[in-house]
């Protein structure tokens, strides 16, 4: 069905700085505000991560936003404030590239590259990705068939870079009540098609706060290599996804569960 | 935004027989062929279900069938012989009923009556269902809003029974790749919004066999009170449904990784 | 791809009083109330509808309605209202069947029987229309493929009523702006794989008042042989599907435009 | 609900040379190759369409293909050979851009510069084409809400650029019948929203020959101010999209029922 050169299922585990993820090890948490809103925001939520437990600190700098008025992110500047809170606590960050134009700034700064759901079928940013030699996170589209997930991986791995880290984000369906729907069985489809590790982000694949904990649970329970949620020390105040971030209190409850298993 | 007035979300345990189903009983397992074929067939299956492990014993009589000309279901024979298995190895039955012609039958001989995806819309068999003193295990329609599910089951309430057991099993989405998309998401949600039990059907929530066993675990993470599993003998020669059908090994396998969490 | 036996495709013109639908035959116009409120309410728009040109009166008796709660129909006594108000202005009549319970008194006096678009999966309910001696208007259901929609219909004709007339009403999708998406490619795939006549509801394909001309110019313009059209004398004061209902007047423009055509 | 400060509404008549499109202008007839696969294929093409009547020359140079292994396009050289044909033929040339890497030499060759449904989401490179003074195509993706699509539009005349034709193109549910699910209310939705021409994409839009001549009458009987027809020298033989091109001779059948209207 799918015409695979280099991503045939075999297992591959990707590494970033200290960390490894997929295979055997332990699932990874990556954590931060939706937008780097300020240099005190993004120093203040890592600073209170680190207190409970972080693998990789997140955060976008630039926004892709339905609406060309709404607010589109701190870019450079944010990126440097998101860097030197990494530093501060020691992690490895993650970030955005919307575009070929700050792909050397964004590679020069960041420890991972994130691939954005909208971008997913973006193949002339795929193939200058598959050209780095950085940790990229490929995340699904929004309505992406596994086929094509699989193959816009493939593109990455084509043009010569095999450390994807695949993330489900939740599917657009016919249902409202959550913003998209969650689909856990692409996990252990993923991860056999492909052999990378496969990671799930319950906040944009809910939509709702209270649904975090139980869906990061379900999306461990079935293999999945780690957890991207969304984390703002004000929630009510983020200029973006505040209805689907927790702060870091709840974060902590989610984290304490979740090492029970 | 839904207009309830029994089923509030207030907690409600269903009991089957001496089973009590849902609030912080363990999980239960119902298990089964999709189709009683023969009395042979379905008393070997309950046979060997009951080596391993089962709460619940699952059979279709009357198969709501795409096609006019594939097989239609045993009918009543086919309850006599589920009745029979489900009596031998002691535990109570279910099978689904399709109208109201069969209701007086189907009450008579099984212990849970089923409404299956496409009758979930099906409002006069719904009122009808409302008058029974039997637990109705309510699968959600194949593309029903959380919404129109929440009030599918406030119908049945309305007219007189809380013996209700919900039943997430997958909703019609682009992805081809599975037989329906599995949204895990609905479980806690609709234990919320109603108070009822949940379960999930991970056989027709996914359409593949090796997908059972990563969503059942993931089920249970999130808060299901129980899982339905299509289990036959000879899934090759199954006259439906073999292809998401595993077999009691295979059942045996999934029923010891679920009671090790 | 489907197992038929009766529908092949070959063309078939159904017959319903004077009126034949399907084939050469010019489009029918079935026009009228989403639901029978009042006696006067079903005169006055029967005798607004006569003004301006209808073939067949329709009109909800038994509503299938989300909630319990709202207002479900005036049943039987809705049904006489139609047929007076049929026989006054000299068209057929049509109304939905929810269940068999009132298959004999629908098939009394209703013209044509609807299927609504919840109960296309009903299978018992189909075997049983195929036993009726009437035309039937078969809906789609709202997420039925083309495929379940033809075996839907292959079900009342292999049990003995080949006098069927499908329904494109609208699927379900991710979009929200409309009420479901028109499927208009529908019309030309049924009208050749079945061989039957395809109607259009643009009313609740659209659920926007102000879609309905350019949609029902658009059905016709790709083959439809008929619309069905929701129409109200006071569309506010309408106890269900207002918003999509029209008035006399905005009907009597929809009606001279299309016969332009 | 949609925060524009651009597009508001009031009626837009785009210019692409002497052809005026949109308002009550006569539809604008687009069609040639889904690839540009050599100069003779092209040059062919054209000269076939231009004995039928065309407006504008479509051919694909850079293609978006899911697997990286596919044909990907001609490039610039494909470009060259579309401008020469459409010099030729004495039309405007139209060809999809898929990044700011190529907007210059796209700029310079082609008189009409699309967005395609991949792209309908890449922010990045609708500002820049709203930087640009050249009329563009934008699809809508193949997922994208009413709303998303209205403000990718507007994100491009943010930034400078009204000559704006969008294109509906189908959009993706659960039907397999058809490649995509054809959304013709989105064309007098979007006219009323954004007062930008629409057009509709009926190869794509269904992925059917035979639904090109219906589909293609409904569009412009709801108001769609052009067709864009994907259309081949010999189907069989073409590099991608065969199965929904049509020939020339089956564009002049198109053509004339068209110009029956």
């Amino acid at each position: 069905m799918m015409d695979r050169k280099v991503l045939t299922g075999q297992q591959i585990v990707v590494t970033a700085g200290k960390l490894n993820i997929g295979g055997d090890n332990p699932p990874v948490m990556i954590a931060g505000p939706c937008a780097v809103e300020s240099r005190e925001q993004v120093m203040e939520t890592a600073l209170a991560l680190k207190e409970v437990g972080v693998d990789i600190l997140r955060g976008g700098v630039f926004k892709p936003r339905t609406s060309p008025y709404t607010f589109q992110g701190l870019g450079l500047k944010g990126l440097q404030y998101l860097k030197e809170a990494g530093e501060r606590i020691g992690v490895p960050i993650v970030t955005e590239l919307m575009d070929e134009k700050n792909l050397d700034a964004v590679v020069e700064y960041s420890d991972i590259v994130q691939i954005g759901s909208r971008n997913m079928y973006n193949y002339s940013l795929l193939k200058e990705i598959g050209g780095i030699n950085k940790p990229v996170i490929l995340k699904r589209g929004m309505s992406a068939s596994i086929k094509e997930w699989v193959m816009a991986a493939e593109y990455i791995a084509a043009y010569g870079n095999k450390n994807i880290i695949l993330c489900e984000r939740g599917i657009r369906t016919f249902e409202v009540y959550t913003r998209n729907t969650l689909d856990l069985a692409a996990v252990p489809i993923m991860k056999c098609e492909t052999g990378l590790p496969v990671i799930v982000d319950p906040s944009h694949g809910t939509g709702h706060r209270q649904l975090i904990l139980p869906m990061s649970k379900a999306a461990l329970a079935c293999g999945a290599n780690g957890l991207m949620i969304e984390v703002h020390i004000d929630p009510k105040k983020a200029l973006s996804d505040g209805q689907q971030s927790i702060t870091p209190e709840e974060y902590q409850k989610v984290y304490l569960e979740i090492n029970k298993l």
